[in-house]
């Protein structure tokens, strides 16, 4: 069964054709700059790599593009569109309303245009990809896969803020949480690898960074909440932050609320603690002696070894912690920082193993350590495929 | 050594004559409503317990009016004001200045009132209290004990925010911590009772509330940060929160940043929660069986067992976590429910212990629990007399 993976922004569209069950990804590539006189596209096979710079005015005609190329009789994969027999797309926010992957209706929608509020620079873009693939692929299923969706077990202690009620019951104002694809992802390779439905700390450490914790594989409780801007300290994001600093720099500074949100946003996390936000140049500068880097480096894996903690509390326990995305499985720097001084945890890596660069799930625990230390690539995409292809199977 | 400890508020002064080293009080009692016409004050001594309404327009006149009561030959306590060796001042926010007691001179008033920027209804409110003092106690040393001073120990990566470095540089935003004299007080009388210098939690559950992770006696961590609005769920005040839920409000709700600040500090927490800020009210409701409130104080419970598992990573390790202050010396029920579910950290409380009642420092672990379970009742009071008379024995 060849599916379709779409993940579509506000100007770009990445997306995948792979073939289910067996994996395989038969097409992969991006269109990016969408509405300039530069935009670009790329299209990648087993025997073809293409990359062109052309003008693409719209969403519509980027997708018509890939199609073409796909059907292309010479480049392309498949003879006729209804090879594909759906479209999945990434959707960041599924709300209250989603705790499952979904076939597109006009309902839905109509649900995900108005979680726009929610999610105003993600949800319309998706919208536009999800309407532009309804026409090109006309006979596929079109699948949401939401962001959010794991994380709607979290139970309502650990959701609600302590805030007047109607902020909620009118206003939706709740955790919702993100990334939720990666974590349910890596957690259940996780739990198929440790043969027991562990009791488990995911932690996502990409461009955004977030952790969950999971029990009996359901998201009991994540770092980031109503918005992707919380939680741990991230690229340009500051994470947590006391509320009344805002209100300090709006009142005494003179910001204005926008200014303060981009800081938060934009200018903060790493980038504003070190004026770098690749965390590659960061951790070179620190081997340096670049002493903010350093610093930088001790505060991030400090906030992460605090929620370990945190999370061992909600779970009652603790089988096993899990580093995925480009930091968490790239970076044994920031594997070790955040490990060391987590013996009361039983928490203790094994050096040489967490040196050891691979694409595969490893075990980088040393021998004696009581808790489990994973390293588990994540794969977004083959997770939407997989969930497209299960809710069309069943 | 007789000891004047003032508490001066915007339009209240809290005093309490003490002798030291004796820890005797003898004579305690507050101005409330000052600048109406219904000025509230009371005076309690070993055989007198005056309450008066009437005008009393300024601080200067209020503490004139304690001076009298304290000089008078029938009701008073003492001679002359010259016995009066020290005033010690309760004051909130002492920022990265003060990490200890200090006695006052023309430099520290200064930096109490550059400091009012970042405790605008506290600080000018001790100003005036010490100036006042200043004249009527004019043979006593005048001496500031600080509510963040303890905190000034918690190391760099965990007061430092990821938000741009010139906002801490130029603009001192960082976390402070406050309640510092209560959890400086309750961690010393715990080290002393268990004869270590242990990993401790110090858990201050009243109006506010707030917890610290202390070390060696020394503060390393605390839930309130660059002002005493964040962190725990409080009883008008909702703690924690993701900062984009500010933003939310403004941009989406039309609220201005003044508003949302006002919600958050005094419609949240537990009143927002239930409509009830009182615990007591809320323990007897939920026993009714309102949801509200059985939600609540779950949500109350879950944040402060999350914080303790924080701590303990914070730590490295855990042997005791202290209950004080209204709620933590009193509630059983809060105790029980924060205890509960905590065995993977080695807590476990002894249900007879948990309900005994008293103004005694207590144990109330059970026989099998790792980790010590202590109620200390808090002494503000006290630690701020015994502080100013270690600094002038010294």
């Amino acid at each position: 069964m060849k599916i379709l993976i779409i993940n579509s922004g506000s100007s770009s569209i990445k997306y995948q054709l792979m073939v289910m069950p067996t994996n395989e990804v038969i097409c992969s590539g991006m269109i990016d700059r969408i509405g300039l006189e530069t935009s670009n596209i790329t299209f990648k096979t087993a025997s073809n790599s293409i990359e062109e710079i052309l003008p693409i005015p719209t969403h519509k005609v980027g997708l018509q593009k890939v199609s073409d190329l796909l059907l292309d009789p010479e480049k392309g994969v498949i003879k006729t569109t209804s090879e594909i027999v759906a479209v999945g797309h990434r959707v960041v926010h599924g709300g209250s309303y989603f705790s499952d992957t979904t076939i597109i209706t006009e309902e839905v929608k109509e649900k995900i245009k108005e979680l726009s509020e929610l999610a105003p620079l993600h949800n319309p873009a998706h919208l536009v990809g999800i309407n532009v693939a309804e026409e090109i692929f006309s006979d596929a299923k079109q699948v949401a896969v939401f962001d959010t969706a794991f994380h709607q077990t979290i139970p309502v202690e650990a959701h609600k803020y302590a805030i007047p009620n109607f902020l909620l019951t009118e206003h939706k104002v709740r955790v919702y949480g993100f990334h939720g694809t990666s974590h349910k992802y890596v957690s259940e390779k996780a739990i198929n690898y440790l043969d027991k439905n562990s009791k488990i700390i995911t932690i996502h450490l990409g461009n955004g960074c977030s952790m969950s914790a999971v029990k009996e594989g359901k998201s009991i409780d994540t770092t980031m909440g109503f918005s992707p801007s919380n939680g741990l300290i991230m690229g340009t994001r500051a994470g947590d932050i006391d509320q009344s600093v805002i209100f300090y720099l709006v009142k005494n500074l003179g910001y204005t609320p926008d200014e303060v949100n981009s800081i938060l946003l934009k200018q903060s996390g790493m980038l504003g603690l070190t004026g770098y936000s690749d965390l590659r140049d960061i951790e070179s500068k620190a081997q340096e002696g670049d002493k903010d880097c350093k610093l930088a480096l001790l505060m991030n894996a400090y906030r992460i070894r605090k929620t370990i903690g945190a999370y061992a509390a909600a779970l009652n326990g603790l089988d096993a912690i899990i580093f995925t995305a480009g930091i968490g499985e790239n970076s044994s720097f920031m594997r070790n920082l955040i490990c060391t001084d987590m013996d009361y945890f039983g928490i203790q890596i094994d050096a040489g193993k967490n040196q050891i660069r691979s694409k595969e799930l490893r075990e980088i625990n040393s021998e004696n350590s009581i808790v489990k230390v994973l390293v588990v690539p994540t794969d977004e995409e083959y997770e939407i495929a997989n969930q497209v292809f299960q809710l069309l199977e069943n």
